[in-house]
């Protein structure tokens, strides 16, 4: 069977773009002689419309958006993914569900099993699971159908307690009973620079373990904190992998199921997957509000120049401004390297500087504050003063003003609300500074972008004399690797003293990540390259007591 | 059968505070010989603990408290709400469970069958559900313990499609064929100023439909944005309530379920409700963080003065402190307003004119603004010169800043973030403005403590000369109005078109509410009093095409 995989990027709400784009990859697949084109999940509203699914006039649209897609289907069968409304008198009110269509017209409609409910997902909350299982019959083969999580029924996602299968029904175990010919799933599987190798292996196991052969379609694209990577793929009952799209671009590719000829994709190593993962992120979500320009604050740090860099490959030179705003304690070779970093990337930049505005805080405050000692108040004042002038840049030219906080700040409230912390998208927040370091060195792997000095000189706030971050943190390298074991491994602070850290740091940080949920709750959007970033997928209670 | 309802106010992960309340209730009710106390749901970890709910020492720690707490019960028995591990091989980890504890030890455990998964709730994320059905027997009764939602498998909760039931089970149908004595449900129902009534609906017509009476135990406190209001109650198998317990405040009362002694509350309306609830959800915030004292600026409007006047009800005058922020397109009355205010709640307050920094960023910022009209960029420098002065002193004092947004300004974007809309807790973001009106009266039904200017002049941020809030919104009736119909009732915009608004401000006010999630996503936690607050109960896509 001749099968189009047509791997697109998809913008919630929009029906009309995502439609257009859908039916040019039906007409592409049908001119190319394919019997069946399959999309990615939930290509009609684009992956994850949220609280929308439970607007009436939504739902509508993505109605009427499948029917005007079903009329291109006259020459060919199409499997797209769309919400439909479960017509059962009880139970949530839509499914997640494929479409099958075909002569002009919605043939069947398969929907999804298991419902994500972790870490970013929360489908449940809309949808209402499928419990029968039927194949889908096409040109005298027997196809099955699922949808994402559909596959993953035996992966041990939280497993602190040991458990090793989170759902009580297996779709493939069901659907092969009934001997299809091959397994379809429509995905929306994002990235994390570890999920690429997990989602193969699932799919490799399941070819094998069931003797199928698989057709999997992802989506590309970010939506807001999300990235979809694409590498959509067939295999082969054997578990092999002769086809694998593109990753982070779209892609379209016509096999043959009986002799399909090899595609297949470069390795790339996890620190250019995430370089990929955050362009494509600043990107779409530029594009996707109808934004073309960044600003952002260049202190002459790591940070900002790594997110700099970035932005430019994201958006293009001419449509990032850097704004320097020096005190009194920026050393200068900080503003040395701002200028440079700016001149390496061709960037419009300005200087304001802050100690006129910070002097007249101080003073009228200074009735106030009388006989008490300079703090971390007047330390806001300096990152708060800044925050304050980019965002009027911001306003004033209809430029998104790029965060460049990072996970390991992020975790510790190292940073200022309404100060550094402010900004329309963290780029870094999900990216530890000891991968900062590594993706600068690949920023600069042709030639010297981020000035050597940003990168080599010890991390500094500037807002005291003399500071280092090294003060009040451990260094970067046992920082983050007491943050990971936190954060992303959910372990105990006993079990990662257990793993050789000393307590009294643990103890120190973990009360430092504890104590900042409050700070967190107000920060940007964090684009999400890991298995646990801050945001909607890790939800704490702002006040409990934690220790 | 004599039983205990202790309705009692919790402290999320506080277990050593939450078991010490516990156990005085149950040595109290075996004092006064009673035969069973019953506390609340999630009673030992607090209501709702979020993703702590993945962490083992978490978990652990709840498991060691039901143990301390099941050591008490040497002469009575008790039920009391905590996660239990699932031990089967797949599914969830927990359940959300009653323990039932006697002779010192757990006697059995009873699962929550129907988890909900909307709204501010998201218990499928970590709970798996019942699906077995026993009773319990003590001294001779036979008890039916459901939990919370296990009450409301007819209540039609998201019915824009015409559903009327969302759940496929009825814990209380499963358990009536078991011939239960008498119906116990251990809540978490939070409190907005229609749920009292419904909850009480519920009750009546589960007591009728199966001739059984039923003990209710809610709880009460605020946890960051959800406030439980108790009334806990019992009712009789005729549907009548004989006992109910206190609103918004611990309490504590002994029932013969044979010859319940008449015991009920006032009837107040739902501005006094909402009064209270705002009152303590600001205590409850103060108090569960560890913090004492409130800063605000004080406008002269009338939402910084109900603010203010809400923070005295919940801190006390002494810790309640303004800040006066002219600039010169204030007023001369609001100056006066504002000391007005002050002076008749007694708190302390300061003035800081912003005018200097104002110059001075506008001085700074002259040679990139230039050839630029005064907009927006200058008005927000304003707020968040405004900001950034009441963060300094919250910062220099260890002061909690109370944002005053009320709900129709959040709706439509009408504020600045990193400005006025700073904030540790938003306490009006859930009363629209037309019921700030009414909660200031409230406030006023006895003395004039809100001035009577600040509640009659037009509504004016106050951010150029003569600016009016009706100079780009309709009148607050108006809007109020759309903006109910779109947010709590979910209707489309045709359809509130239909109920004879014009079709051109409901389309402005839509796209405006639309256009500022990326606003809201960085607004502080705002007190939930409503159906449908904006924050995590609320869950749209940022980066999306909405009309």
């Amino acid at each position: 069977m001749k099968i189009a995989l047509a791997q697109l990027n998809y913008h919630i709400g929009n029906f009309e773009d995502n439609a257009r784009k859908i039916i040019e990859a039906i007409q592409k697949a049908e001119q190319q002689q394919a019997e069946l084109v399959v999309f990615s999940e939930l290509a009609v509203t684009g992956y994850y419309p949220h609280d929308l699914l439970e607007r009436k006039e939504f739902i509508e649209q993505a109605e009427q958006t499948i029917e005007k897609i079903a009329s291109a289907c006259t020459n060919i069968a199409a499997l797209v993914g769309a919400p439909s409304i479960n017509t059962d008198s009880d139970g949530k009110q839509l499914f997640n569900s494929a479409f099958f269509l075909k002569d002009g017209q919605v043939q069947a409609i398969r929907h999804k099993s298991l419902l994500p409910t972790y870490d970013i997902f929360d489908e449940y909350r809309h949808f209402e699971p499928n419990k029968q299982f039927e194949l889908i019959e096409l040109n005298g083969k027997k196809l099955a159908v699922t949808i994402c999580e559909d596959l993953w029924d035996e992966q041990p996602t939280h497993n602190v307690f040991g458990k090793n299968k989170l759902y009580t029904c297996s779709p493939f175990e069901e659907l092969s009973k009934l001997k299809p010919d091959l397994m379809i799933n429509l995905s929306a599987s994002p990235f994390s620079h570890n999920q690429a190798n997990w989602r193969k292996n699932v799919l490799v196991n399941k070819a094998i373990h069931y003797q199928l052969p698989i057709v999997y379609v992802n989506q590309i694209g970010a939506q807001t904190e999300i990235v979809f990577d694409g590498g959509s793929c067939f295999l082969k009952a054997d578990g092999s992998i002769p086809v694998e799209l593109a990753y982070f671009q779209e892609d379209f590719q016509i096999i043959d199921t009986d002799n399909p000829k090899a595609h297949t994709q470069a390795q790339t190593d996890y620190i250019a997957k995430i370089h990929e993962a955050l362009v494509l992120g600043i990107r779409d979500y530029f594009q996707k509000s109808g934004f073309k320009d960044a600003v952002l604050g260049l202190s002459g740090g790591i940070d900002s120049a790594l997110v700099c860099a970035l932005a430019v490959d994201a958006l293009g030179k001419d449509h990032v401004r850097g704004i320097l705003m020096p005190s009194k304690y920026s050393s200068d070779h900080s503003v040395a390297d701002a200028v440079q970093l700016a001149e390496n990337l061709g960037i419009q930049y300005d200087t304001v500087p802050i100690q006129n505005m910070v002097n007249e805080f101080e003073k009228q405050l200074a009735p106030l504050f009388e006989n008490t000692p300079s703090g971390v108040a007047e330390e806001n004042i300096q990152a708060r003063t800044r925050g304050t002038l980019v965002m009027a840049v911001s306003n004033k030219f209809g430029h998104i003003l790029l965060n460049t906080t990072n996970k390991s700040e992020c975790a510790v409230g190292y940073g200022t609300l309404y100060g550094d912390m402010n900004g329309g998208l963290a780029v870094l927040g999900d990216v530890y500074k000891t991968d900062v370091y590594k993706l600068s060195h690949y920023i600069n792997r042709e030639q010297e972008i981020i000035p050597i000095n940003s990168i080599q000189k010890p991390p500094s706030a500037e807002l005291r004399p003399d500071q280092k971050d090294t003060d009040s943190l451990p260094d970067y390298d046992i920082l983050d690797d007491i943050l990971f074991n936190y954060i992303e491994l959910n372990k105990s602070p006993q079990e990662i003293i257990e793993k050789g850290f000393e307590q009294e740091t643990v103890k120190k940080i973990i009360k430092m990540v504890n104590r900042n949920e409050y700070k967190r709750f107000q920060a940007p959007p964090i684009l999400r390259v890991s298995s646990k970033a801050f945001g909607f997928g890790r939800k704490m209670p702002l006040v409990a007591k934690y220790d």
